[in-house]
């Protein structure tokens, strides 16, 4: 059997522990407040976010693999661990100086880096999950 | 960067606990028990029932949500936990009375009622899961 | 080094899927629906009990095992599986005739049933849980 | 068989979404910032807590319960959930302004509040996970 | 409302335990050493790998089933469990004498052997996980 | 509140993937089969092993720390992890070139290594899964 022009999807979790704050800076604190809620608290909550990153490209026919998980654990790790683990999204991510890091935008986010960093080869989609019950996913 | 025009899918995972019994009236008594085996039994089991809502839409640019999570919570609420959660789906919910309560006629159940409330703005995917080791996905 | 007088405990985790309704036949239906809410609707409910067998003896030199898992697996077969796995705890098993299927006392019933068997050489710990959120250990 | 004396474990799991940092106030930034490392982060970082409540007692011959887990929920609710849920533990929660919110000083604050409601007839552990791969049992 | 022409996918998930060596015999040993580190051990390493198998089709208006489950659980016993659990996939499956044993040969290999016994009614998915961080889903 | 002098566990999750064959070399192999089965295949299975280390000691009070998890985890990195992880249990690590490695074996093994680490401030508890249905806890 030859495998070597065969299409799959890897996947990889990580998990980063973050703060945040949903707000939209060009409304009001009232309409806010109204809008996000308690996840709108002034002083921040946070979260253990899971997050799948999804890969698809042809397998190779020397390694047997999509992609060397190794490089793909790296590229997690530089782009989006090093960055957003332990942090306040709101406050110490530039990304989200003037972006409502909602897990939607924050799974756009992680896409873009990731997408720049892997290069055109490989279909990239991002699974992220905010708790055990809320989860974004893109793009679809 | 601007998303306001982004697609992403959201999912939202509930739960309902109930009773439940394979069988088609249609057929004889030999005819359930023999295509139905030990799910077929007369008193009934239950399961719990755990359900994946997969929600696609575009993202809005104020607030960064694809849907504010709590509209979908309260419709999942509504329409499917006050209705099955607790209850017995042969006898109790008039869905199932002539319809044999298997995972995918469920899971059909549920996405009609789920549509019905969230408008032609969004695609619909319902993952049902009856055990750790079963599940059923509508429409694919 | 030698571990022949070594105690540690085995744990198998099995499931079974069932139906019951929570009732005490010696109060009026007003106050069983009083105390009970939900759970005593009259048509039953169900849950996917997820059944943890916890097993407390001295490990064998000759093997390593404190007991092959092969025999636990067949008592809770046996003793649990066959007799509660898609029943009516209610109606199809005599244990509950007389007695509310709470956990507590599912959980009651199988370790009764299972320290019948097992015998004296080991402790026995039950941990039943009836949803992700809900569980009961005995004895404690 | 009669149940009514035998002593069982009952255990609720609930959830709840905060930011915290650890600091002592008592020690300088550089201090705090060697003994916590990232976790010192002066923005706050946060995590979905999941929290499990263990609540030991002899089953009521009546109900067929330890205790009511609709009692013990709404506890956890008042005492717990909606003190720190989507919350600054730090900043926003009295308990903490002086004490540093470790895991285990979160844990004995929740246990110190269940304890007060519960009353002397139970023995009560607290299991406080802040990720999947860290958490805290007490007492013990 | 008649349900018998819509198509759904049904999930079912087992699982097996392994050793293997990713070593690609074609390539002298400080290549293979160089290209897949530990995963390369001379001694093997191993997995308890889970396995979902995919399949949808169209649901049987008399059963309101896309496939007995019975059916689907001895395929995957016969053409995987039975070959692969508590093996050693390089010495002891033959599928795997020449072929490296990734887990994206793993899947592929399997979906062959599946798609082969389930015939042209249904389309396959395999998802492979070796590891709680890592899995490969074919086709896609 | 002063916590200072009070007891609690922190349990820490790791997790290793290896090879092993259970065998008694002072049994003959018709024994070693009919003992162990499948697990005694000659080539070696294997699994992803999740390991919990469970510490109880006394809460630091100017840390709030019961241990700093960065020092358990390096413990068990050095002592567990680097000797296990990607091995074959049985030719590759020095401490089952002797002894039958079944998860009771493997779990002393570890809680000698490990305590030997920590000293005497703190009691250890292992408590290693071999699946998700079977595990053991060691000491008890």
């Amino acid at each position: 059997m030859s495998n070597e022009s065969k299409r799959l999807k890897v996947i990889r979790i990580e998990s980063f522990n973050a703060a945040h704050r949903l707000h939209n800076p060009s409304l009001s604190d009232s309409e806010n407040e109204k809008i996000f809620g308690k996840c709108n608290n002034f002083n921040y909550h946070g979260h253990n976010y899971k997050l799948e990153v999804h890969v698809t490209g042809c397998i190779d026919p020397v390694t047997g693999y999509v992609i060397d998980l190794k490089i793909l654990k790296n590229i997690i790790k530089e782009e989006v661990l090093d960055r957003f683990d332990h942090r306040n999204l709101n406050l110490d991510v530039d990304d989200f100086k003037q972006l409502n890091p909602t897990a939607e935008n924050i799974a756009i986010v992680i896409y873009e880096k990731i997408v720049a960093k892997l290069g055109e080869d490989y279909d990239v989609i991002i699974h992220l999950h905010e708790t055990d019950k809320n989860s974004v996913v893109y793009p679809c």
